[in-house]
């Protein structure tokens, strides 16, 4: 876990943006709650031109919406600082304004998530699980963390 | 909230029919909900020719599906009429049949959703919450529901 | 019910692959758990090359995301079947090993779902939802499961 899919219109964002904003987020995410930088996953989605909407008329502008899935169990305080992080990170990063920045938060059951072929461990039981794990798998993520 | 994601197969609705579903969606939900029609977001996405599988084979004909993402904490029985109301919107609107819509809602924390760079308040307290924006925020919105 | 979305990088899946992985998805879901095939939607999603990232990295190689969106209220032990049985069927049809595949399984209640324009039965009144059904639509639905 986790999983942010990142919204924005066809174009807007360069590759560096990309880059930049994947980097931001999983950095943000792991650092707010502890968790390995290799369980997250940022992927970018495109909206056409013409296709989004606010308040019921086509939008004027950019806008970056991202959308995070993400394990359940964390305190509030936590996660409030996690939305609040993720906002940050593309007024940052994705050069719009902070009122161009929607984020939702949906979070799931880790025994609902398979990452990389198993099943995730509760949030805190993150170390023993990568210590049960074959060692060819633990290896392969500890080298996308570094 | 909410953001209303809506799938159709790419080339099968007009730049009209997604203006009018967009505009009936938002018009539905706030009527439903009684929230403001700004909270409303309404985004296309493109499901290629022969991506599309029900029962196991791919799908012959049309079909919409709509998943929206919205504040919980509303009665059973105004989610009721919010799904059916969006499927009603998806037949009027959207040139299918009732048999070819499919309409998911799920549910989230306030606390878990920004919008506009700022956290939803919870479902009764949009009016506190508009009323303690900075005022360009503020001005900004309104306009958008105008 | 269910709907999942399959997210590949463009150009990973064959036509005949995405049909296999469909076929497999449906299949598993409607053994697992009892019901019916016609419930289940498949939907394919592209990634753009460049577009998706782990550990805050550009990914390197193929990976398969799942994410589905199920009616709640099944045991734990019918869910960790499920979401196996799922990465076991992209294993085996989607061309990838078993650590490039992400599985997410999101819980609705069943009156948060419409399919085929109706609002879905708890889990187990499958029968008497369909027995209930104006003749023409539940001939379609069965027709679909054939």
């Amino acid at each position: 876990m986790p999983t942010y899919t990142v919204f924005s219109t066809t174009g807007t964002l360069s590759s560096e943006r990309k880059a930049a904003i994947a980097r931001a987020v999983t950095h943000t995410h792991s650092q707010v709650t502890g968790a390995n930088t290799f369980f997250a996953q940022v992927v970018f989605q495109d909206v056409q031109p013409g296709d989004w909407f606010l308040g019921g008329a086509r939008m004027k502008g950019d806008q970056i919406y991202l959308c995070g899935h993400a394990r359940g169990g964390r305190p509030a305080e936590m996660k409030n600082r996690l939305v609040l992080g993720m906002r940050d990170v593309l007024v940052e990063h994705g050069g719009v304004a902070r009122h161009q920045v929607w984020v939702y938060l949906v979070e799931l059951p880790p025994a609902h998530m398979i990452e990389y072929g198993y099943v995730l461990p509760e949030p805190g039981q993150e170390s023993d699980w990568l210590a049960n794990m074959p060692q060819p798998d633990r290896e392969r993520l500890e080298a996308l963390g570094a």
